[in-house]
């Protein structure tokens, strides 16, 4: 009764170039000198939103030490409201930018729209594609066409078959650099700000070659729930964690209440022994 | 507990244009000479993709001799697999608009990126966004900046706050002409494509002024159901329906399983007394 | 790839029983004079709870008054905390009983432990099986050794197929007499108690010979809400409506929030012109 | 906005027994030798149903030696459809007893009706309340009045809310001895049989002092998920496993493609170094 997605046949019509073929190894994707895939697990760390310089250097040189090896932060963010904070849009990417070369480490941020695409490879190390950009096949093909990692994001609505499909169109389109990134989906429970999904490391391990990791701080919504998400996505066999990290979470302008402080955010990577 | 979105305050926070004050009347939204809301009740139908210029005009004709007021057809199509048939593009927009002037009936396409908006402000009567950019808001963004009719179809995973915010975005940006529609959300429920939220009529009623319509064919996926969608529909308090009709079902491109032939759809008409 | 729940294989496979043949009738279930099935439609109003014999009395004229056929109301009630009020028990389904006996009107209540069942059958014309218990195929079984009505709840969880199948479940054991009931399932969308999912009655229409009603209160979990669903119900093919009306909403122990006054509830029948 | 289910007035309004208290420590519930909370690991394996003396002989030796704590072992079987196997019964609380016996270790089983309360008193040394009965509160209530362990499964469809109220109700009938066990919850995604909400382990330690078990070969429904499964449980903080083995999945009568052959049990048991 089942569809198993991993038969193949079904690699052959949907799953082409994604999809894992019998006795296929993983794919290892690079992002500087931080790797994912293969037995590699990187680190991924950093504020929600980039406020300003001082903060974002303060940030970045805390989850540096902490044992993070690429900078998150976003400047261009996709609010549900109109009303709320758009992000600094190409401010935030210059800042971003500068932080990174300061510190020596590479950054990630999120990409909406076509329109910065340029910005964004001349300055961004890699490509977020969010949750709610999942499904925006036109900006997946036009990442198809660069060879910057991209980061993409389950929606928050998406089967394995369509969060694997989106990968395939930018694999489609030239691009092989794509690690798969699961950060919770929308269930009936809301106590939680998603339910991780935490079977779908084993099953896109299963299904793909690309590598796939865990972002605890959007799965749960609270800061307290981090730690053992985490934990349950390196011991499903995740290849890197992203997570929220902020030196003053309650000033924080976005996300604050699902961020950790660097202090704790160390300690878990120490517990993990994956610094 | 609850917390109510028709509220002053959070209409002041968050639908400042979309949400109804009290005593508020409905917008009306008018396409050529079809209108939506205000006790109006207008229909929409025509072919899931457009596939040629031919069979584009049979159903054209049929639909509007059926009680169609508008024409629509897919040219650009988000599909989940790249390997899926992507649509005419547009090419698909020609020939619509060219039966279109035949017919003598406005016309509605879905716009999946700006890079054509050009083109559909040229020669598209309406612009559709569909669920999966729903929340694509750099795209809502520019439609807010032109003054054509937008139809926002939910996502599919969007609550009706979020659905509402989307459609602030437009009318944020300048353009208040925005129709909804309702057409299926996901649940744990796969025998019906979709769930029909068959209260989402008079919940979005309360809590804006904008039309609301319904699609009952992306609702329950299959042809045998839209007949009893369409009429719950109307009889929930939609200001319009959004039918899929085709004049030969089972050889269409896409999605004639969910199909109406033009017979059924005109027999529909009359019963709710809406031709 | 659809499951189609429909065809003979499955029928007989899984329902046997209530599974519809090609070319078979509508089943007609009657309670009292009230029919449900075979374009019978028939009405269900009362208060959540029954809190004393002049508030059950003085609601229970006013439905009959406004053309309801049966009186409802809840004397065990299974709440999700033990802390809730649980109902009269015993005294309450003595209540429903004189109640109805002086009324004229027949009466239905949930049954929610077999230790009760004897008192059942006695006393009530219809035996509900509530959303909580659709699973609870102990006490199907058991009520399928008795003739009395059943009128059976979609759980909230509770697919197509598992619904009809806990309807087979009482029909095997030799009760013919089954009543489907939707009362929205739940989905992610929370601002209405749960989501009326209007296309099960034409599946189930297809899929059963047995009646099925729309509980428009539980559904949406909002007086204002009661009358789209209704109408939406209706129209959509349903046997009848099971709404619950109150004289004094604001007062009362359950669910006033969703509950109708009397004069509301009459409009409504009258509307739908089936009083 | 976040309704705290952990702060003080509600914990006294709604989890009077079973919420935990600032500084409240871990309860410790004790199956035999075995103990669940306060940092001790239990594990419970055997097959999903009892199928005949020998074979139950076979897989209690084979999880014993591999580290089991408890045997597990259906007898009354919740089956979707009548026509399913439904269980040895009695004679299957039987074998079981007996097979405990012989081998020297604790029983646990699921009760669906309280007719056969007293012959899982009398032989049994855990009641399992299975995921479709969670919310069968008259159930409950006489669970409650004894003061034998009781293995509470989530609902598919519960929230944590109602979850921890049901165990409320076992509590507030006077029987401190409950374990709560996550077994996967009913999402959109329809590829693994449920989704397996990992952060339950998180959020309900912090909502409560009872225990909490993963049960992950009901919550993918594949036996190549189970392990992943497992290790997250335990990495999330969960107090044990609940996992299906079979010494020939093959042949089960039920849920063969979910079990573990014993090797994997135990070399799953010992990376988790939890034997």
């Amino acid at each position: 009764m089942e569809r198993d997605l991993g038969n193949e046949k079904l690699i052959n019509e949907r799953f082409r170039l994604s999809g894992r073929r019998e006795g296929q190894e993983d794919s290892i994707v690079s992002v500087g000198k931080a790797s994912f895939g293969g037995g590699n697990i990187s680190n991924i760390a950093g504020p929600c939103t980039i406020e300003d310089y001082d903060q974002t250097l303060e940030i970045a040189k805390a989850v540096k030490e902490a044992g993070a090896d690429i900078l998150r932060g976003g400047a261009f963010k996709p609010r549900t409201s109109p009303y709320s904070f758009q992000g600094l849009g190409k401010e935030g990417i210059d800042i971003l930018y500068s932080v990174g070369k300061e510190v020596g480490i590479p950054i990630v941020s999120e990409l909406t729209t076509l329109k910065y695409l340029d910005i964004f490879i001349e300055k961004v190390d890699m490509i977020q594609v969010g949750s709610k950009n999942m499904s925006n096949f036109e900006l997946l093909k036009e990442l198809g066409k660069i060879d910057k990692p991209i980061l993409l994001k389950r929606g928050l609505y998406a089967t394995y078959e369509e969060w694997l499909s989106s990968a395939e169109y930018i694999l489609y389109n030239g691009n092989p650099n794509v690690i798969l990134c699961e950060r919770g989906i929308r269930t009936f429970e809301t106590y939680t700000r998603n339910t991780l999904d935490i079977l779908a490391v084993p099953v896109m391990k299963r299904l793909t070659h690309l590598p796939i990791i865990i972002d605890p701080s959007h799965s749960g919504g609270k800061w307290w729930l981090v730690e053992a998400g985490a934990k349950a996505g390196i011991a499903a066999g995740a290849d890197g964690l992203m997570i929220e990290v902020h030196t003053d979470p309650d000033k924080a302008i976005c996300d604050g209440s699902q961020s950790l402080i660097p202090e704790r955010y160390k300690k878990l990577l120490e517990e993990l022994k994956i610094r």
